[in-house]
């Protein structure tokens, strides 16, 4: 079961956090874990997982089996994860072991079940979009009758970067997506959206929550793209959007990061979706803000004094790295990226595929159209894109 | 031979560095390798070793055993060492094999023989400290008679850290020191020295440089403690040991980074030590400047674009934690630390000892003593020190 071997040390070991995971995100925060002393052990679903690259102790199995879980955990102080795909019955089996889980799984739920989010959110007052779970054709026209096809189609669990997504144009279409959708199809419609924001907010058990500055993020195909930060909107906005994503996170006891992520549609907050980990939109933090997105949420899981979320230049932009058409050879792809002044570059060490996001890079400085040129011409330079 | 599995992975490979030693320097260098997706492979003593214990992937091995070292090297684009202790005839060696060595050992010897570094400096015109190489009390007496008792001897090779360096307060003591000293001692006049300075320098084989601010060092019982970024000089002093640094690393063809440590006296530069590797006076650079020094190393070696070397705030001081009497209990001082706000804390994961560089805490802002004070009270905190 074991990737890489866990021997006995005899030196003093940090606190132990274990990460139900290893990609992208399981690999940044182990870069942060070196730093602060902390051993991270992973969950991997194999060998050569990003994480796994990186050097993270790591158990292969499976996020689903609870005896991996219960092994992955052992040791440590408290178990985390870098994705959504743990169901909900395990997590709660866990925590009747005594396994102190971050989040817990009442609060991980809204980021794995986009049904009960929206329900739950709406019911709690807070402002989501108009939306339904329908199980028939019949109950999707009736919630068209209100709004109009076409419609906005969301499978409750599993999707991610756009997939589970799906627009549908009448009762037909529908239909078809709900004879492959067992647990229904969350109908919504599709909103004029003015920008996309999102909020970073990091919060311990005991209640203490730090938050960083609101951002904008920019979507193409579905996948989130850009990190503008500071998000270029009116100060009321950010404000709202910042007081909304702390009583959010409160309200669901949240422990760890959580992104929430907001529509401003017709000038109005909405609340999408929360991701209860370190998530893309918060890359920009590593070189961007005093405290990473990842040391932070180490931090919060342990229960450790948050750090700083101020900006540490004017203008950050993080641009998403994604597999074009053409591999390309990635050592003169990464020299081309290099050349480019100021820009950091990540790269997750994950197999080449088209669509798939293989790395970003993260531009500091006083203007954000500037810096964001620059992270392009860097990004699009690991891509093989000429500039 | 192998601690870590080397496991034939199906994904594109980033370009493969060979670094021998695993230390601290090692293990911040492997965090830097691993945001540029470069796989850093390690010679360690011990599978305890810091780099190891961050994930670098290791073979253990002695540092002058020449078949342990081809191991290392095999599949690798370059050759790179985080310490001094590779014999030259071994470096030499591999060389002879075809293997690219960064920095060549033709350089590197400017930093394995005190006494070859003085003699070779001053021949080619740099300012050093009066020196000689003895072997015995009458040569000793000698170099007194221009310079006066007492004397600083230093041993050609091997030391670090204050270790290898004695003051000799007469002849009897020189000869008892030149009893233990098979290859001589290196004699210097004790100097009234203003300040010590530190340039970090990285150059690639094709001879492009890129060098950072002029740093100020503080020691405290022969071990570095502090790093004030910039040093608190007149520009003029800043520009002389800027402009000693380059030449220097030039005119010894250094591949990779260099640190050349400057004694201010009698109001005048005089070139102490060369470290041809990443360096602790180069730490503040993980937060302080737009590159690391560790990144930086890692496209020099590998004739990668070098990055800016610009400072990220006005004042960035690096203070380092070293193990006191007590170990306490780790995770408390983990929180003191953290506590402290703008801390950037950074644990090596090394077995504690009493002297021993276990850490270090940059901290960057506006001010120089504010910050200064800030990291003195986090690196405190680490140390179990009451603030």
């Amino acid at each position: 079961m074991s990737a890489n071997t866990i021997t006995e040390l005899t030196v003093a070991r940090g606190p132990r956090v274990a990460m139900v995971g290893a990609g992208q995100l399981a690999r940044m925060t182990h870069q942060a874990a070196i730093d602060l002393g902390i051993e991270l052990r992973v969950l991997a679903g194999a060998e050569d997982d990003a994480a796994v690259r990186a050097g993270a102790e790591a158990l292969v199995g499976g996020a689903g089996d609870l005896d991996a879980l219960r092994a992955l955990a052992d040791g440590c102080e408290v178990l985390t994860l870098d994705h959504e795909n743990v169901p909900g019955d395990v997590l709660r089996a866990l925590e009747d072991d005594g396994i102190r889980v971050a989040p817990p799984a009442s609060a991980k739920r809204y980021a794995q079940d986009k049904a009960y989010a929206r329900r739950a959110l709406a019911d709690a007052g807070f402002p989501v979009p108009p939306h339904t779970l329908v199980r028939d054709g019949a109950a999707a026209d009736a919630f068209a009758a209100d709004h109009g096809w076409p419609l906005v189609g969301k499978l409750p669990a599993g999707g991610y970067d756009g997939r589970g997504v799906f627009e549908l144009a009448g009762r037909a279409e529908a239909e078809e997506a709900l004879a492959q959708a067992p647990d229904g199809i969350l109908l919504e419609p599709l909103l004029e959206l003015e920008r996309e924001l999102a909020v970073i907010v990091a919060r311990t058990s005991d209640g203490r929550m730090a938050s960083y500055p609101v951002v904008e993020t920019v979507q193409r195909d579905a996948m989130c793209r850009e990190i503008v930060a500071p998000a270029p909107v009116p100060a009321a906005i950010a404000a709202g959007a910042h007081d909304l994503a702390e009583r959010i996170t409160g309200h669901i006891g949240a422990v760890g990061v959580v992104a929430v992520e907001l529509f401003v549609s017709g000038g109005r907050l909405l609340v999408n979706e929360l991701a209860l980990r370190p998530h893309n939109s918060g890359h920009y933090t590593i070189e961007g803000a005093e405290t990473s997105q990842f040391e932070q949420h180490l931090r919060a899981v342990l229960g450790l004094p948050l750090g700083s979320t101020a900006l540490r230049a004017p203008a950050v932009v993080t641009v998403n790295v994604v597999g074009t058409d053409d591999e390309g050879d990635p050592t003169e792809r990464l020299a081309a990226a290099l050349a480019v002044p100021g820009a950091h570059v990540h790269r997750y060490g994950k197999a080449f595929r088209p669509g798939r996001k293989l790395g970003h890079v993260t531009v500091c400085g006083e203007d954000a159209n500037t810096v964001r040129a620059a992270a392009v011409r860097a990004a699009g330079a690991l891509e093989g894109r000429r500039s």
